[in-house]
């Protein structure tokens, strides 16, 4: 039995309450499962209005095309036929013309043709977000101890729902191009050696843009991933799970093609995408094109979680794909974003650029963040002087440390810093960097007083 | 390694496919994980649009609100600051005005104050459906091997969720008054003599309008159900879920209290509604009301499914509860559907009336469904003489076979016949009525032939 008080924070209970907290007999699951530590930055932020929060990966909401979306929905509203359909319940895979118009879009982003990859709109399932994808993913490979390869660093909330079905993760180092190839075929021929390739289940990386480091996969790199994994699938095949969220927030060159464009047979990507980030969140709606024999797992167990995703909103992403509406969307957020990553890489040459060795940033070339490393010496975790000083001054980052896996076999570096332009305005951005140039060279001032001799 | 070949049925695969078709590792969970048997139906009825279906549980087409709803986005998303927040990420428990007015909803409907059984807005939960609140109860509480005990017959489409989750489940008998109070000691006791009790983990009951009787429980049975809950909640509490889904839909008299009415410190009963039956499946929100120390463990799984339902459908739940849209609607949708059910209950006496002993139905007092019983010796099921014959004459329904969870130690009934005046129109269900009763005077003549001498 569990003692879930930990989580409760300070909330009072009732005595009454108290005296029974831990008596359900809580599963096996549910205790590999805790608090994302995002949540804490979360609740400081709320807690401090005049905290600047360069942490949170919300979008923008100045953009958010509420007037668009309006128009839509009267537009699907108002006729009883397409009224009805959008209230009435969907299909568990989601609906067909969506999915449809979706397998175009794939197309178009990527300079294929669907049969190029032997793809047809079977392949392709509609979900609560690219999350509840990554969610189910997880649940139809996943057995307690099994293992996945995953970018280290990488998104937090996917390793962290992996943790909670039982996966342990092994970190591939990366570089300023993505994932090292050669670090991914040492891991594997480490895990083969080790007689341990059964546990291994899946490779996990986002290859645009990445969350936390704004670094995309390059083109070069993209099949000796894939040629890699399929090296490796002795024992059974090793899925890739592409997370391409930001793809299309791309702001200078253009974007390589999915590793998806390599995998022919259909066979080794599951490539997952979402109109969270290029649309709006507030609709829920990711969408992922998935090896064939995938499908019926994934759409079983999305049956058991939900039969389908709101179909309302399903409707309004047809629409909104169909008169173009969504592309000038995505055109509209890429040069909002663009101009705030750009002020927030000078604030960052401003206040940063002198400060010597030791301290380097990413430049990415799209999506929602960049990256800062420090020093070795200088801690940037949650229990950190840096992060308390940076509070103090006014602003708020996420750790770097968060964005590890539970990898046992290696430690997690913990001089790091994940900034985000997403939701902040640009005179915030440029006050947020001011704010933590100050606490940086502050705490680093310290840490030479405290070493140096005398 | 798996073959899902038998879930594909015959859709033909290109041989490069075939050849890799079952070399993912698939998870025991995804192993246990079974296509639901409804969806067969389902099928059929689309390849057959002369078939009319008193099968599916989805709701009156021609009553879903598309003008309010239309009226009520257009209103959220005039405005610049509604409109960014519906189209914002949301939180994971949900809009917390949303919830706050859930509460006072559970305050009208069952006549109590949050006061008095000990819950605020904090242990209200949002999700996709009420489905995926009994997928996540089910994941915090079941381990393999775990008992679930379930009204029998039961909603079918959780009891599957929970063999996938790998429980078993323990029918409780029910009569015309809901699930036997004694039905359930015994079983219990049986479970405690066994030294099975630490394995039972939830007693799962449609406390309302039963999918698939109709049957509502009675006012007495509620708190005498809690207290036998109570008294074997020896090892751990064991957790009542109430799955209200249909309570709303009540047609005569007025419904009685919930049963988490009687559990006054909010520590047995999780009451579960949905917004899908009384407005639009469409909007796919459902809601739960928790005892205090679940919720972190609910919001904690649901963080990692989606962290958040689509805030948009919340933003428009909670305008169509403040306008009163949303009781209008309920009021409209109880008239329509107390008309249908009076239709469907007429032409049953009017064609199955005279046919004698053995056959006899539900007279629900709200909900979609009417539940008929064959004599013992009518097959019902899905490969049954009688099935194919309603198939033929033009109709289609659900065996009684399929509402029953998977209880090693009792037989599955097959003899009974659930059915749906959802969907169809009066004049359908009139129709539909007689080509059932067509079919069954047709088999139950053919069983006497059989069976008489000679």
């Amino acid at each position: 039995m569990m003692n879930w008080q930990g989580l409760e924070g300070d909330k009072p209970h009732p005595a009454q309450i108290m005296d029974r907290m831990s008596d359900f007999a809580f599963s096996q699951r549910a205790s590999r499962t805790h608090a994302q530590p995002i949540s804490y930055l979360m609740q400081q932020a709320l807690h401090n209005p005049n905290l600047i929060s360069l942490a949170a990966g919300l979008v923008d909401y100045t953009t958010l095309p509420g007037a668009d979306t309006a128009e839509l929905l009267q537009q699907i509203l108002s006729s009883p036929n397409t009224a009805s359909a959008a209230l009435q319940y969907g299909t568990t895979e989601g609906l067909i013309e969506l999915r449809a118009e979706l397998l175009s879009h794939f197309e178009q982003l990527n300079g294929w043709q669907s049969a190029d990859i032997n793809v047809s709109t079977d392949d392709l399932v509609i979900t609560t977000g690219s999350q509840q994808m990554l969610f189910i993913l997880g649940d139809v490979l996943i057995d307690p101890d099994d293992i996945v390869l995953s970018a280290w660093p990488s998104y937090f909330v996917f390793t962290d729902t992996l943790a909670s079905q039982g996966a342990q993760v092994r970190g591939i180092d990366m570089d300023e191009q993505g994932i090292r190839p050669e670090a991914l075929d040492a891991v594997l021929k480490q895990l083969d050696d080790a007689g341990d390739l059964p546990r291994v289940k899946m490779l996990y990386l986002v290859s645009y843009h990445q969350n936390p480091t704004g670094i995309t996969l390059s083109a070069e790199r993209r099949p000796q991933v894939l040629q890699i994994i399929q090296r490796y699938s002795k024992d059974h095949r090793i899925l890739i799970v592409e997370d391409a969220a930001y793809r299309e927030l791309t702001y200078n060159n253009e974007a390589p093609p999915s590793i998806k464009r390599y995998d022919t047979g259909n066979e080794y990507v599951a490539l997952l995408q979402t109109f969270s980030k290029p649309f709006a969140p507030g609709v829920r709606c990711g969408y992922g094109l998935l090896p064939h024999d995938l499908v019926d797992p994934v759409v079983l167990q999305k049956g058991n979680h939900d039969f389908g995703s709101a179909n309302l909103t399903q409707h309004l992403m047809l629409a909104a794909l169909r008169t173009g509406i969504y592309q000038h969307q995505v055109s509209k957020l890429c040069s909002s974003y663009a101009h705030k990553r750009d002020v927030m890489l000078d604030a960052l040459d401003d206040q940063l650029g002198e400060i010597g060795d030791g301290v380097h940033w990413t430049r990415p070339n799209g999506g929602l963040y960049i990256y800062l490393t420090l020093p070795p010496s200088v801690d940037t975790g949650r229990a950190s002087a840096l992060f308390r000083r940076a509070i103090e001054e006014g602003m708020i980052y996420v750790p770097g440390e968060f964005c590890y896996g539970n990898d046992p076999t290696r430690p997690i570096p913990n001089n790091q810093i994940r900034l985000s332009f997403g939701v902040a305005e640009p005179d915030q951005i440029r006050t947020g960097i001011e704010r933590l140039a100050r606490a940086i060279k502050a705490i680093m001032a310290q840490n030479v007083q405290v070493h140096s001799p005398g």
